[in-house]
């Protein structure tokens, strides 16, 4: 909550210090029961991206409000959350180095995988990973209609790519993997629809179209076709979902305590939360977060422990030994730093939650 | 080092898959040697700072080097040096999260510590503190001769936190700490003999005169006065220090080897590494990172696990498989995003370092 809680501060701070990651459980609950909503009203399954948050709590909180599986970016994470007992998975991206160093066929082997692909050098790495796992992969292809990502550019890139996987005995055609432009979901629709066509040609249909993206629940329902969606950050939300209309700041469930230390001349102030806590990521929005007890309060720059704050537009400026809360631009890039969520619920700290799959480079 | 030796590629990928952060330590032992001879030759005593490795493998080997003993930033980083062996620390900040928390306590209750203060609330914590771990503390005054970082300002502001350290008896004034900016060092020698004149005239010496920052090398015996210097990136060195003139790319200790994963279209190729793995910090730097096989691609914009590279101006471009090392814009930050660094000597893989600092947010 954004409500100013002296005593939730105290406790944070005499049980954790700062800075400290923290998380609001009402604000997460009501972020994961929306987003299901949305996907429910659409008619299509949810996958979230467990990206965000890393924590297989969090994932396992997203399955029992009806998620149909998860969407992971990384072969490690994926292994955290089978660990948990998720067992519907895509790994929405190429994996080369996972296929190359053994460690998929090892999950394989363990519990059927979805995968991407966008080129035939990730396919002839699956059908390896596949073979040493002793069991099929099932692989989506991934289709860029526009934001210039991953993914092939052309529908008939994708069906050269399915034939591939068609001619594959330990390669099984699972579906498309779309991220359209927020405003690209019409070309998205042709791309579909053309591919859709040649696979129908080839005897092969799309079991899973999946979309992705926070800001593309406003699109949810547009792409016919289309199965499942995968959207991570509305599990927190940020100041990027806020300026995209898609959250309030009070839909924002994750934020850093952090103490103002050092107050240098009446206009500087200085945060105990840095780059390697709040990241240099701006999300191409103007300072690095916000700070709810003063937002006229610009963090203008970094050092790797310090937020430089300039204060030459706060009438009531902090003064040093103050707890602030700050929510980050970015909130992924923001939980990927930290080893733990302290987790609290209205005015109390109610439980510390691992962020497990954070540091799972491969 | 940054010949091509494909056989090391390869026994990176298959042991432990892309993205991977890499040491060579044969570079890091010829680097720790280089800052310990510019110290000794300066007449001033080493003291690493460690908040760029997070290793205690590496500190011991800065110690054995002839390091007087180690800085670090963090209360967390100065437990896991404690916990290694490591007995003489400055933490060079403000520690308010860690006085309010009691770790601070706890750690000065183990050995004697040295901290920092810049302002009278810090030193109240402080006191407190030393009183909860029945030892005095032994602190610094900081000042910012110039950088608008931390720091008093004016030389009577440090004679006022001098007094009132002088006034407690669980403190114990231990010297000053500057970091000035690498064209700042006269004033910083004026701001120093005013202090050190007003200090001989409360009573009080500076045991401790200490001097920061790899860049400041070129300046380390231009201080009249001081005892010794912190620097920390120079143990990897990165482009940073290699556009400040204080390194060669041959004096870069850390690269990340990362796969190839896409190619869209003829002028664009995607790695698998991206924001989560070197970080959305430049360093002021164009472009994030030097990819040591195709110097004219450039790593133009990231997503959280991909680099996107533009490769219009390289002749010879990458293939999807290809994997290619890159040097960070800034070390320090992207050494803080893994758990683990893998160490090389020449063509061979070594040892696995754990990052174990690192996380350590308080």
């Amino acid at each position: 909550m954004i409500e100013d809680v002296p005593e939730l501060k105290t406790a944070v701070i005499e049980n954790f210090g700062t800075p400290c990651a923290v998380i609001d459980l009402d604000v997460v609950e009501r972020n994961i029961e929306k987003a299901q909503a949305r996907c429910d009203n659409a008619g299509v399954a949810n996958r979230p991206h467990i990206k965000t948050h890393k924590s297989p709590k969090l994932a396992l909180m997203q399955m029992a409000a009806g998620a149909q599986g998860i969407t992971c970016q990384k072969l490690g994470e994926a292994e955290v959350m089978a660990n948990a007992g998720i067992t519907d998975i895509i790994i929405a991206t190429n994996l080369l180095g996972a296929s190359r160093s053994g460690r998929l066929a090892a999950l394989q082997r363990r519990l059927p995988l979805k995968v991407c692909a966008d080129n035939p050098v990730s396919l002839t790495e699956y059908s390896k990973a596949a073979t040493q796992a002793g069991r099929a992969l099932d692989v989506l292809i991934e289709c860029d209609t526009g934001q210039q990502r991953a993914g092939v550019e052309t529908p008939a890139e994708a069906l050269a790519l399915a034939e591939i996987i068609k001619a594959d005995p330990m390669l099984n055609f699972a579906g498309l993997l779309f991220y359209p432009p927020v405003d690209g979901w019409p070309q998205t629709q042709i791309f579909h629809d053309e591919v859709i066509a040649g696979l129908d040609d080839l005897g092969l249909s799309a079991t899973i179209v999946s979309t992705g993206g926070t800001p593309n629940f406003v699109n949810i329902d547009k792409l016919e076709g289309s199965t499942e969606h995968r959207a991570g950050t509305c599990i927190f939300n940020d100041l990027m979902m806020v300026e995209a209309g898609m959250a309030t700041l009070e839909d924002c469930a994750f934020q850093v305590y952090t103490s103002v230390v050092s107050r240098g001349g009446t206009e500087r102030g200085i945060l105990d939360a840095g780059s390697k806590t709040l990241t240099a990521d701006t999300g191409g929005l103007d300072g690095y977060g916000r700070i709810l007890e003063h937002p006229t309060a610009r963090i203008h720059k970094f050092a790797e422990e310090h937020g430089f704050l300039d204060l030459s537009k706060c009438n009531n400026k902090p003064a040093v030994g103050d707890i602030v809360r700050v929510i980050p631009n970015h909130v992924c890039v923001a939980v990927n730093m930290v080893d733990q969520l302290v987790a609290v619920r209205g005015r109390e700290i109610v439980e510390v939650l691992p962020v497990a799959a954070r540091g799972k480079l491969v």
